[in-house]
């Protein structure tokens, strides 16, 4: 049976609506998931008819009141629908009504000025399910980095870094590559921070200090993690099958791969929660909303990562 | 005129004379380049045999004493003769018998035991031509990068970053890239330091207070400069030909994308030395020395280049 995957419309005003309406349209997908939409037809038929597509024949779950939107004009209104849709997919998850939740892009300006506390979907999430420390991860067919530290100066990074916050992430990698991808000893990559992974301290410390003892402690819990390696070699090795996930310390160190490989077709996850939820890993797009030009590939591959790891997860 | 390249051998005890040997027979660069190898006959053949290559008929410039030398064992005399081959192919450069030098990896640790003060090519071959700051810069087909900091502390990063380091970078990089690549208005990409170029101070402020004065002045300077761009997708654009050169703020801001596409044939360029100098961009492997395996895809891009920018450079 395919797997029920509840797709958010994100904020009205983006390009969710046009994205959610080619991936509506997208029948490889449709083969692998069976989509229930959540948010409102009206808005769903809108982006199918900017991409001149006819209206979606798909479930719809209705969120929200019938409120004023335009294309490219972020609002309160279209804050308030776009965290009402993510709260209900999530409501579908954990009543089990669907498998797993796919996010289409929200603003956090709207979010807020809907009155939101929230900066996003994975502090939203967090919020409403009592989640800590949520991990993110950036995925493609190709590479998949996980995130030590997130948006933060790069002058901060250095003292972010502690062996509980390495070992925290990579853990909960390790646990979810095991339960969602299937992999029964996960093979992860732990970055030094430094150039060559400080050369054995020649520039800078922080692997010796606090990278190889989070290491240490990992293998010791039986996760299969090797490191501190070299920023600058560890990548090409992951494209080659030597590891299924690197742990990076800071955002660009991930990011910089990531975004090289896939530019259009990454997903963004978060690993930690009590449900499956994937997302695109690109924004609201404003400038695009209501013409049609929107590219689907990064929706289309966060539902089709939502079905996999809904399937191996069961 | 095919361009003469001085090639040097590199530390004996190391790949250098394999992949020098199987340079010297790659059919495609000898209608591109006449070699002019800087070492011994005698260590070259003794690659070529590691390889299992006939010995190689090309010109050899004979430089040192006959030492005995074993792949694998670097040690003072190892370090001699690679540093005096370094020293006669800068002479042949600069006596006009050659058009530039493309060099095999040598080891800092072998050149220093043999008395040297330098800790590499670009630092001897800066002290010998009175070059004060060269700027290196890691080039393959699909992406050339150039560092504004090099092997330096990620901590100490922010601190080392000023306005004149990165517009030397850029304006060294710009009238190489007119000068040795034809190219008549470069087009360079600056970095950012911080995740999403610092979203306008959100996350550290060197975009504003360092890097963003830098790109005004090189404007100001009549350079194609623009930034600062957000680190993680400014690779993507530059592969998509955005960008003929992006300009990093560190070390693995440039070298994780630009191993990412050439780990086997990236190429090391010494800009603003007076003469042109091109590199492999991996070490001396003093594990596969002797084995005959070592890959010769960087030595030959680096001989490639170096006869490109001869051409051009005319």
């Amino acid at each position: 049976m395919k797997p029920r995957i509840a797709v958010t419309l994100g904020d009205p005003a983006g390009v969710g609506p046009e994205i959610v309406a080619r991936l509506c349209a997208h029948a490889p997908t449709l083969e692998l998931a069976e989509l229930i939409v959540v948010g409102q037809r009206r808005l769903l038929e809108a982006g199918a008819r900017s991409c001149g597509l006819p209206a979606p024949a798909v479930e719809v779950v209705e969120v929200g009141q019938l409120l004023k939107i335009t294309p490219g004009l972020p609002s309160p209104a279209s804050g308030k629908l776009a965290g009402g849709f993510v709260e209900k997919a999530l409501e579908l998850v954990q009543a089990g009504e669907a498998a797993a939740m796919a996010t289409a892009p929200i603003s956090k300006e709207a979010l807020q000025a809907a009155g939101y506390s929230d900066t996003g979907h994975t502090t939203l999430l967090a919020r409403r399910t009592g989640t800590e420390r949520p991990v993110m991860m950036l995925a493609g067919e190709r590479l998949k980095v996980v995130l030590v530290t997130i948006h933060k100066a790069m002058r901060d990074v250095p003292g972010l870094l502690s062996v509980e916050g390495i070992v925290h992430t990579a853990q909960v990698t390790h646990d979810s590559l095991e339960r969602y991808w299937g992999i029964a000893a996960p093979r992860l990559a732990v970055c030094g921070l430094n150039p060559h992974a400080g050369e054995h301290g020649l520039f800078g410390d922080e692997e010796e200090r606090i990278i190889a003892p989070a290491v240490e402690e990992l293998r010791a819990a039986g996760v299969d993690a090797v490191g501190p390696l070299p920023p600058d070699t560890v990548f090409w090795r992951a494209t080659r099958g030597h590891f299924d996930t690197v742990v990076c310390m800071y955002h660009d160190q991930g990011l910089i791969p990531l975004k090289l490989l896939h530019f259009e077709d990454g997903v963004n996850v978060s690993l930690g929660l009590p449900i499956i939820r994937t997302s695109v890993d690109h924004g609201t797009a404003y400038d695009l909303a209501g013409t049609g030009q929107a590219n689907p590939a990064s929706m289309i591959a966060a539902v089709r990562m939502a079905a996999q790891m809904a399937m191996a997860g069961d």
